[in-house]
């Protein structure tokens, strides 16, 4: 087998078999397939596209290509969810002790970020003395015995998608569904879960700006998951303004606390309920989404689902009391309001600037080397379809330095007023299989 | 300006600026772009084309990346032929002296071959003593006093083609119009020749297998050349099966000395009016192609451009009493005809399978380090269209080894004989603008 010949087939529209694709990703892993084919490539398959048959094949490849973490010592059906990326997403931080509390394994491996604020494990290290490495046996103990615990990524997970996806953002192939769906899944996978909970964000603060590119990779990535025998399902929602009010770590890592307390952002919470509601059905824990639902609802409202995220605060070192007092983070030297221009209703807030904005405060790296603030950030007080008035703090800004004109002016020009009533639509789509 | 935006342009079907080409092919060229960029560029350069503005500034921007031929101390119009391949391709041979007879000046370079048999400059060696290394100053003397002379490639003609060329060789991106156009008029540009012919070949012996990419590409190569300042012209021919009846580099040097003679195939003959007749008129000797054809037979059938031919050897050191005495040439050791097995009209001989026996032969080389053995090949008896019966012979191969059952066989395989009599037509298309 020649890599050029299969390059030829894939720019001429002819599909791949399993072992044309293996040979594709074993050779580029182990370095006999070079760079230049291998952008060569995959600029065909962006031209091309391929057949979901394909993808799975190219995604079970990635996936085998380093270590397959082995999770079948907890258990139970262990479930993992993803977030294809957006603007003050708190979603994991509320769902693992939520759906852990009615009896869902939650195994959660997570990564540190680029972007906006940092990743889950970033925000969770905003709790004093929280320890997010944790040893492979103690974390397996953990969810076996409290059923959730969150760690850092161990092992060499995927290398095949480390190496492809370094190529893929200096050769402008970046935007694929077929290697965005196989990137992301081939994680997924390598990770261990049985099955897989997908958010695929569509919007400005999303990576698929439009809906229809969002829908065809949540169907792209629920048939493959499917295929490689991971039950998969996939909630489409809108990412054009931040989800939730806070975007900051320390912020929003409040924000989880107070969903868990019953009080979070409307559209937070319908988001924890429609992916907490998957996790739930796909672990077997209910029959149905509804019923799935109605178990979530109690166990916030009980209280369960609280008492598991101080429980699992404290598994893991850190500080739980910050629970009940939130002065136990740390502070930001500024908080500064910024009163509305003009009154009418928000019809727009742009999520990536807002997000620029936050990562301009210190809330997120812009490269792998930057340190995080995990104080600084900012809070939405209205979201899109509310009211204001002229006067009225639009939103609080956190910052440890001064000036911030250059924040303050961004968000006036980020957060958008005007006269008629709009109804924000958070959930764009749900696909089951 | 950074490559991977440039990528991302082409890959979304904008087109490229000048200056844009320029950063591309310097930067390729010097190295500061990595091949993995260049070969993703490459891709999208197949899938969105180029417009004849952007293959123009490609193709300059490669002519301008080495040494740029200097001919202006040749007087007169300066005009290159260049052939896109084909089997049996004797043309250059009869063209050079034939149009130096009248009065334009033939400053040929030309480069050794891969493939059927070697290139022009293998197959002038054939004649013995015949020099191909000529110095510079030489050259230009010879061209000026006798309107005619041959010599290899010097210099660094477009490394950028050369460094591009091996990069689509092996990332399956060669098959592209723009970039095949620029490949062949950087290396004209760059030659130095004020004007240029083009024989564009289109069937199974040729690099363009269907007459619509012959066409595209003889236009997008005229259209480049006259955007670039270089009058260009060009012929589509047909080579589904070999041009003249020699395959093989003795065999076509007596075969051009034939033609010089008037006693040429048919179709070579035909091949040598029409592209002569573009190179007359690109030279200003002539007003029209039918004005410029009177003066190439009056040559011919005066003995002007035999005796042409006879100075070009004599000056370039070879045995010019080979035209009249063919025994000087080398021979071969075995003279094996293959009678035809039935009657009736030749109706197919596949040109490129022919070539390939001549190859097998040792006519030509596979490789870069193979040897040629000049005297072997084989002559058609019987062209397209001619009637033949059971016995006579079909074929006559010149072979060294034997023995030579498989080159036989081949050569049965790829002559197909049929019951009606078929019009082969050699002329396909001519371009003049």
């Amino acid at each position: 087998m020649r890599m050029v010949d299969l390059i030829e087939k894939k720019k001429n529209g002819v599909n791949l078999s399993k072992n044309e694709i293996e040979f594709i990703i074993g050779g580029y892993t182990e370095g006999s397939i070079p760079d230049y084919q291998m952008s060569a490539f995959l600029m065909s398959v962006y031209f091309q596209d391929m057949t979901d048959e394909e993808i799975t094949y190219l995604t079970l490849a990635m996936a085998n290509s380093g270590d397959m973490i082995d999770l079948s010592s907890i258990h139970g059906i262990k479930v993992d969810k993803h977030s294809t990326g957006g603007v003050g997403d708190t979603t994991t931080i509320v769902l693992a002790p939520l759906v852990a509390s009615v009896g869902v394994p939650v195994a959660k491996m997570s990564g540190r970020g680029l972007g906006h604020t940092g990743g889950t494990i970033d925000k969770l290290e905003a709790i004093p003395d929280f320890q997010v490495e944790i040893p492979n046996e103690r974390f397996i103990q953990l969810v076996n015995e409290t059923k959730v615990a969150v760690t850092g990524q161990s092992g060499d997970l995927a290398p095949a998608d480390k190496k492809m996806y370094a190529l893929r953002d200096v050769t402008a192939t970046v935007d694929s569904i077929p290697l965005i769906a196989s990137s992301i899944m081939s994680k997924k996978i390598a990770s261990g879960a049985d099955a897989i909970v997908l958010d695929v964000t569509t919007g400005e603060g999303a990576f698929m700006k439009n809906l229809e590119d969002a829908k065809r990779l949540a169907q792209t990535m629920v048939s493959i998951g499917n295929l490689a025998g991971r039950k998969t399902m996939a909630v489409i929602s809108d990412m054009s303004q931040p989800l939730g009010n806070a975007v900051g770590n320390t912020l929003e890592i409040i924000e989880a606390i107070e969903t868990l307390k019953g009080r979070g952002p409307k559209d937070l919470k319908e988001m924890v309920y429609v992916l907490g509601s998957q996790m739930v059905v796909l672990a077997g824990k209910a029959a149905s989404l509804d019923e799935a639902k109605i178990l979530l609802e109690d166990a916030l409202a009980s209280g369960k689902a609280l008492e598991k995220f101080r429980e699992m605060i404290t598994n893991q070192g850190g500080d739980a009391a910050v629970i009940d007092d939130y002065s136990r983070f740390g502070n930001a030297k500024f908080v500064i309001d910024l009163p509305a221009k003009a009154s009418g209703y928000v019809h727009h807030i742009h999520a990536e600037n807002v997000g620029i904005a936050a990562m301009l405060l210190g809330a997120g790296r812009q490269t792998k080397e930057d340190s995080i603030d995990y104080n600084v950030g900012v809070v939405l007080h209205k979201k899109v379809g509310e009211a204001v008035a002229t006067g009225e703090s639009l939103v609080t800004i956190y910052a440890n330095t001064e000036p911030i004109d250059e924040v303050k002016e961004m968000l006036y020009q980020n957060i958008a007023i005007g006269d008629k009533a709009v109804e924000p639509v958070l959930i764009r789509g749900i696909i089951t299989e």
